[in-house]
């Protein structure tokens, strides 16, 4: 392949943004604001690991900004801008190419974000693609992990389990709406971001699992975190413990997970109801550590393992 | 492995600055300065591609610092933070990554440079390394591959070949400074930055090879440059035209190749003095197209290939 032929062809038209000075200036320029702070986070999707090599490669590209966006938002931050490095496999086609820029370039434009740079190799392993992603926040910056307090309440802002049930339907070959959820997930809306920087103590986005994500913040926070597992809307109604446990530890949801003092929780009510978010409370935090699950106030022992670890 | 781990043992001390939160915090901030342009640049290194998988990885890691930080200085820029996405294959061990991690927070520590995020996967593939990197500018920008003018001079920063010699030496097994080079180039000095930002017209890093580089910026600035073998500062000292044309299109020099005004050389030439700045002058611009090579004045044909594609 020519390599510059690809870039000009089907990158350049996915950055038109002053900043990516057209991909051909070896840098792009970040944008910076007066009055707000900067975030960065960066994620890597590997065929094999990350998607299965037979998944539609423009879903692919959709899924690589997605899970990028997810992590700003989370934290409470607007994305803006990216740099891509994609590392393409011998025997890659033109078209492959052109099928995977268009779905990286559409999910950027309907989300207002900005390709300005990258790096684009041939190598020897499977299609492996690397997003940094900016995002912009309040001038307190980003939510952190560590600021939850006993009496908050545990909050989740979409369904839980829709990446496990996508992934078990994607290995039978199979399709239907998980199937999509997996090559593409529904991730939070961009409208909590918002709402997460004004009202969250402590926040991340679930991509390891409901139960390893909230051990994540009750770690940080040294607090205990306490989930009803029956609050919790599940993307399809489990038929059993184990599979509730599983829709739990499964992973790939990218919802907001967060808590939210408990003098302040009938305001946050009142706003996200307003815009019209979906939130649901599924639990509380106190003294204490680690996460623990019941149902109906019976405590249920956690599962061996929490989540996966991608 | 237990990844969070390896995270915590091995990445977080590399990651000490503010701005990382511990690398526990899901993203990390971006400084911002007022009266300056922040830019961005990602490269990725893939084993058996861009490095030998027998290549010592502590030396991998400084490379990986080095490649991104030539492309910051070589646009007039002085390099801030770095986010770092690890994919690791099947097997990689623990002190493999451990001295991994050394070579690039030695490489980060000793060039004031933070690392702030990043991701860590395991995978099918050979290990890949991707970094992002931020520079600061001054107020104007980064120096563009576009503005050279006709009547400028076409300067080097440093020799040109070393890393086509170290390659060489690498796939015979044997040692020697040349396969140091290969294995962690030397790259331009980051005094460089300022009187880059200050002088060139135009500007770039050698990655691809002398020629190719140089025919990226007369293409860029729709100009013919003219460079005189004779005046290049070779890494070693060619047997004939045929080495030396393998020597300026092989690549992997990280030097800075850039133009700069005939009118305002004097001026540049007794700074780069006063700084201690080796550079040489290697070839002009005038009205025309592509890159042209000579030899006491006869013109010499161009190799069929200027340089090698990453």
């Amino acid at each position: 392949m020519d390599e510059f032929d690809w870039i000009a062809r089907y990158l350049k038209p996915i950055a038109p943004s002053p900043e990516a000075m057209g991909l051909s200036n070896d840098v792009g320029k970040l944008l910076s604001h007066s009055g707000s702070v900067r975030i960065a986070t960066m994620d890597t999707l590997a065929a094999g690991t990350h998607f299965l090599k037979t998944d539609p490669l423009d879903l692919v590209g959709r899924k690589l900004v997605r899970v990028n966006v997810s992590d700003i938002i989370s934290k409470g931050g607007l994305p803006e801008q990216v740099l891509l490095s994609i590392a393409l496999p011998d025997g890659f086609s033109e078209q492959e190419f052109e099928t995977l820029c268009h779905g990286i370039g559409g999910e950027l434009q309907q989300r207002g974000i900005s390709l300005i740079g990258g790096d684009t190799i041939r190598f020897s392993g499977p299609l492996t693609l690397t997003m940094m992603m900016t995002g912009r926040c309040e001038l307190k910056g980003p939510t952190h992990r560590n600021g939850a307090k006993p009496g908050d309440v545990l909050i989740v802002t979409g369904v839980v389990g829709a990446g496990y049930l996508g992934l078990q339907v994607a290995r039978t070959g199979n399709t239907g709406v998980y199937l999509d959820h997996y090559r593409c997930p529904e991730i939070t809306e961009e409208q909590w971001a918002g709402v997460i920087s004004d009202f969250a103590t402590s926040s991340l986005d679930i991509s390891d699992g409901l139960l390893a994500d909230a051990s994540h913040l009750a770690d940080a926070s040294r607090l205990a975190f306490s989930i009803d597992l029956d609050q919790v809307p599940w993307a399809a109604e489990p038929s059993d413990l184990e599979e509730m446990l599983a829709l739990a530890t499964g992973g790939d949801d990218y919802q907001a997970l967060f808590t939210v003092s408990a003098d302040r929780f009938e305001k946050f009510e009142t706003l996200a109801s307003e815009r019209g978010l979906f939130f649901q409370q599924v639990g509380s935090v106190s003294e204490g550590s680690g996460v623990k699950i019941h149902r109906s106030g019976v405590a249920i022992p956690l599962p061996s393992v929490k989540g996966y670890t991608h």
